[in-house]
């Protein structure tokens, strides 16, 4: 049987958020770990719209929190897959804060989570392949097997023969950043 | 003024949580995000201790979660400060689940998080040195250099000088899972 | 001075949420005022980016609850204001459920939320008028003001002049449900 | 089998609320919204104890929010059924404002729900008839045939040969407020 | 200035909460801990509607779970002041469990809490006077005298001289329980 | 069959807690209740991982709250079992306050809560015996037993012939007061 394919609008997933008091620390700052709360959230959501079935993270990338949001700030997350890999994919996550009072908004934070589809006894199960359509899109799903080579890298399990290819990791971030 | 030193011992600290219906999704696993949020907290004790400040989450690692966690299960979080710099400060999280009526308990999670300490104001304040004690604090003490060169590198803020020691980093991890 | 102006499309926001264990019944169906909650947070959004201010809920119309919806649904809100009057402004919100492993979604509910917008001290406030663009925004413009007299009708405080646009009212029931 | 039959009072609930800090907007006042939830709980008690079965929201009257409600007051909800349809019954909420430290109690809210008690399916099923008592529990009995007609013609579900009693809705709700 | 008085039926507090599935441990039955926290807020209410000020707990009597409260039982809550000391007084709260669907309905706890009235500063403060009016408050009002002198023995904090007024203590238990 | 023993430091549970702002009362200190409910779950871990299966909260003995716990403040909670009885088992578990901003730390409660060990279907069952081993745990192993009797006394369930061990728990108390 042919495998299923998915674009990546088709996971496309769209999350706001009021920052409550419980959702800060005594400085009247959201705490990172909601984020990441949140964030695993949202991307669950893009995974399960891919996979039509139950996901669990598998694992999330570096992360970095750039700056302070604020008690009854408006937090937006976006989410969409990367690319699918057998039983796994990447989602590609934004955050913005919005002040609605001043309309200020700026972007915090990118992340990138795995995710593992399983079935009902909890165990992997093969998932459509995406399709990317726009050059965003295209640029995003080659770049998501650099990433995934990196981390299995990282935890340990990547082929030796594709050891190599890390360098081209390392380059695509000296890219990102020109260095 | 000398810099106060702090002992790694200092800053440890311990949660336990028990896994709750609404912290699971549809198959009764604890949900990743959830998992984040409590390392996010349990981190935030260990920075505050270290400091004597409020601090903020700057960054994580890649975290892979290995084990599903089951609803019922206690969750027990461990942290401690593995190294500070002027004013952030790594630390390091494990996560074991431990299942009380059959007594099995397993390792789940090992991240790095990164928190700054802030004043009043929200500005970056210096904090006291960590001094290591035991051959563990040492070997976490000088890995964590490696792994905050590799988390600059990664955000694009490496001083050009210094990427040469992403290679050291990504010996470390070769070594660690001797590849 | 002159009023300042925004567009419908300023307002628009959208939240998706998880239906989780502890926001369900005895039979594992959403229950009706957790979502009549998150339809309030959802038109709080727009009103604050519409108004730049805090807003209150000042009204909720009447809500129907259509088709259950059940836990692990994935619950998606829209709302955007519809029509500003001095202080108020009436905003409409629709709630979809969408089962993520089956790819169903469904309209569930339609619902209009006046919010006032307030200054620091709690004072009603003036907000920029609301200038319609395409032909739903204006019908929705247009049958906001009938909304609206109902609504002041309801709680007793129609001008006496303007009770006889009730009967405008109710014929534009009769013509959407072509009775 | 004859029908079994209920009073009004044995429906009647009655709830109290602290308002907590997450309950409150930026402004400190409890949100609409945790109030329709709040009252939305209360109804649903009354509505279980009058069917001896579980029962769901099917549909919230327009519902006003006339003062606002401070952190730290108690908010008390009162319940109880005014009338039993087939499965379905209307169910009236009255809401109260209590500072206890400066005993000052106010009527904040009003409003009428309309549950349908369910079987194990999920399927609408018989309940027990109301039979009113007092005065009050009459005139409370009479006005909800008004006012579930009144539901009837808003969505659309009216019989054509009913749809002149909508006058006698618009007519007590002219007389309630002397208009 | 003489000091105020108050009646007992004037801080009489009533509270409904429904059992939702975080409530309650492995096998569905309600955590006491959850419990201890609502006879907690319902103490607390009464406590300040007595003493017109915010309160805080200072102790629990011991408190026995005599049946498992089931998850989607109503939990009723009551609670009024029986006795007014200085800045503290005693709270009685009584427990029933309902299950709506059975309409069945038993008493599950009773407890006793101290709450101490402060001021702005968190110091404590005079409240008003306690008198009893009816045969079972004037009961309640002499013993509660009877189980404080108890509580401050039991803390090391009662004169010597009154020592021997637990033997009152102990026989009130004897003859509550006719032993 | 032998019946198991286990020692008291299998069962012994660490808990750390931050302040939110929905924990604390109206002036900003952890409510009572909140803090019970805590240490509910701290026991209900000590209590599982001593029996090896799912227990129930059957008593809690008397509580003082000596020091207010302020918002923000971490609150560490530990506890083991003190003594096996047939199927329930007494748990003994200390609070203490830190504000890490400045390193202190009180001790702010001490309680005896009692646990019952269940099996799947609800009933009572037998659990292992506690071994104690240290001098410190020893002595908590022999007074549990007066607590048990006290307990037992005051609910009216203690054999007559049992009654003057009553006067040993008095005298226990007196003792450990100096009285």
């Amino acid at each position: 049987m042919d495998r299923l394919t998915r674009t990546a609008s088709h996971s496309y997933s769209i999350m706001s958020e009021l920052v409550l008091p419980n959702d800060t620390n005594g400085l009247g700052n959201l705490m990172g770990g909601r984020l990441l709360h949140w964030m695993d959230i949202c991307a669950a959501i893009s995974s399960q719209r891919h996979a039509g079935s139950v996901c669990v993270t598998a694992s999330v990338d570096n992360v970095e929190f750039h700056h302070p949001i604020l008690q009854s700030d408006i937090v937006i997350l976006e989410s969409r897959v990367n690319r699918a890999f057998n039983s796994s994919m990447e989602i590609e996550i934004t955050v913005d804060a919005e002040n609605p009072r001043t309309g200020t908004k700026k972007r915090c934070n990118q992340a990138f989570y795995t995710f593992v589809a399983v079935d009902s006894d909890g165990k992997p199960k093969q998932i459509p392949e995406l399709v990317p359509e726009t050059a965003e899109e295209i640029e995003r799903f080659n770049s998501a097997q650099l990433r995934r080579d990196f981390r299995l890298f990282l935890a340990g399990r990547l082929n030796a023969e594709r050891v190599e290819n890390i360098e081209d990791f390392l380059k695509s971030v000296k890219d990102a950043h020109s260095l």
